[in-house]
């Protein structure tokens, strides 16, 4: 059985709605937990969810919050839930860490206590996004900013390896993002890595569109971490707003709202397909180690789901699976 | 009355919906068109149409397509309809341009006929973007990659003239668009910008992540155009996609298309308030003349409220605001 440890005072909801996708994960799951955290505060909170067998509690004292600076907060807040949490995964204790914490910390402490896989300058977060025909990695979406050529022929390699082990694609489509179809178009930095990943092991495919992305045109999408970013969350405020439109239209009055209801079983299987909590969490890719990030304002579900996704990537070989496929690469 | 002219020949659907588009404008704005391409084509297609009085056509016999390098093209095709419509605002035959074809074409062609404003190094696009209380205008969306600090100030400021003069906005609120909510998040870019646009002459709130645009947290959004283009077709993209799973799941069965009937008013409510035909066409900002910009996929209902858009930028004045409002600021 896989032990995957959990930052019980990531995210915005933190701690209750880590304990309660945490006993979730254990009833639902093949999987046993070890929560990082205020130990006598957690254990009061298992005990008042008559929580299950197979959740063990490890204690550490410290929180870094959103607005600490990251490398200060990692190398300062050494007894942190985070930087303990990542501890017991590079010790053999725990074979995954899950954080809805922050996710610049968490590139920070994993870098300091996992470390890079070899042939991996940054690691990057990759987000599976769900479109019309499946899913694409967008990667990265934000342990990364201002990355270099040769970073971006990295997040290629390691997306495409993620996709084609932990989703099953044969030789997965990957493009670069970009601001038009043709060849020329792009900046600096997109202009220099196309080149690059013409030349590397990997089934690239050229240039995509944001609008192509939904639309499953490739099943990997490289980006610098900003740009992935502000997509990815533009991406999530905009369905957001949609629901709510929506939702106000066809409550207008009590014949829209009649029809709406007959229409709730539809809406509802719309959501979940959208739902980043299905998702649960993105695994940050390139350390020597699994470690799933989850969005701040994740609920329990998604805390269930990241700490499956945490499991999977265990069992998968995601690490091992990565550190192979880069050296066979051996682009540097 | 005031004259605008059309590129007759840019956009996927050119010229027929351009055509139609006209045809609507003159019927329903109080505006006279100039269509600009081949003369006997357009007269042929005026003519099967029953075009009413109000239209006039000036040739251009050469086309640039998506595919052509902007600077060469606009250079070498000097009898484009691109051209030749720039030339027809400059020259005072016209006082606003719209067109569907290329993008960078359009941008490069304005520089060289109607040349920037005293004051503004790199013109930009800023797109009226739909949320919950009204509209934010992103700027720039694609007319420059690469920007440096000193060219996104000039973006706050050019969009928050816009914002208060055409859309009657007291002060509109100026962010920047960056990944998180802290100061000390951000590229190279975003964090040297920052400092710049605090001293500008605007109403900067600071930073907005991708998730807040959506949901109104400020009238004007800053940002490269490279991000700004990535975010907004990854977002129309979306929103395309929400339309295509909703519609597949509200028509399995026939109780769902009953009710799905029902609602038809609603979603058509929801739809016409996310869809870009609706805006029609986004301002080139920043050069001595209304340069409208519409989208390559535009329909009819787009180029006649590019039309609109265009006539009211010359009714409002745009040109002569931002060319004051840049003076006033005097940030070069």
């Amino acid at each position: 059985v896989v032990v995957v440890a959990v930052d019980a005072m990531g995210g915005d909801h933190a701690p209750d709605v880590v304990l309660d996708g945490a006993i979730a994960a254990v009833r639902e799951l093949n999987v046993r937990v070890t929560l990082v955290g205020p130990e006598d505060r957690l254990r009061a909170g298992l005990a008042a969810r008559n929580a299950p067998a197979g959740i063990d509690v490890v204690h550490a004292p410290d929180v870094i919050d959103m607005h600490d600076s990251p490398v200060t907060a990692v190398r300062q807040k050494t007894e942190s839930s985070l930087v303990v949490g990542m501890r017991l995964v590079r010790d053999g204790a725990a074979s995954a860490f899950v954080s809805a914490g922050s996710t610049g910390a968490c590139m920070a402490s994993s870098l300091f206590e996992l470390r890079r896989i070899r042939g991996v300058d940054r690691p990057a977060l990759g987000a599976p996004f769900p479109t019309v025909t499946g899913s694409a990695l967008i990667i990265d979406v934000g342990a990364n900013v201002d990355s270099k050529p040769e970073h971006l022929v990295q997040f290629g390699i390691m997306g495409s390896i993620y996709m084609e082990r932990v989703f099953g694609i044969a030789r997965p489509r990957v493009a670069i993002m970009n601001i038009g179809e043709e060849e020329s178009k792009g900046n600096a930095l997109v202009q220099a890595t196309i080149p690059l990943l013409r030349q590397a092991p990997i089934n690239f495919i050229g240039n995509v569109e944001g609008r192509d992305v939904p639309a499953g045109a490739a099943e990997v999408v490289v980006c610098d971490g900003f740009v992935g970013n502000v997509a990815l969350k533009f991406g999530e405020g905009l369905a957001s707003t949609i629901n709510s439109l929506i939702r106000a239209e066809i409550t207008r009055d009590w014949f829209s709202k009649l029809c709406a209801l007959g229409l709730r079983p539809a809406f509802r299987r719309v959501r979940k397909r959208l739902d980043y909590a299905e998702y649960g969490g993105v695994p940050l890719l390139g350390v020597n180690g699994i470690c799933i990030v989850g969005h701040g304002s994740s609920n329990a579900v998604a805390i269930k789901n990241a700490i499956r996704v945490g499991a999977q990537a265990v069992e998968q070989r995601v690490v091992e699976t990565i550190a192979e496929g880069v050296a066979a690469a051996s682009v540097r």
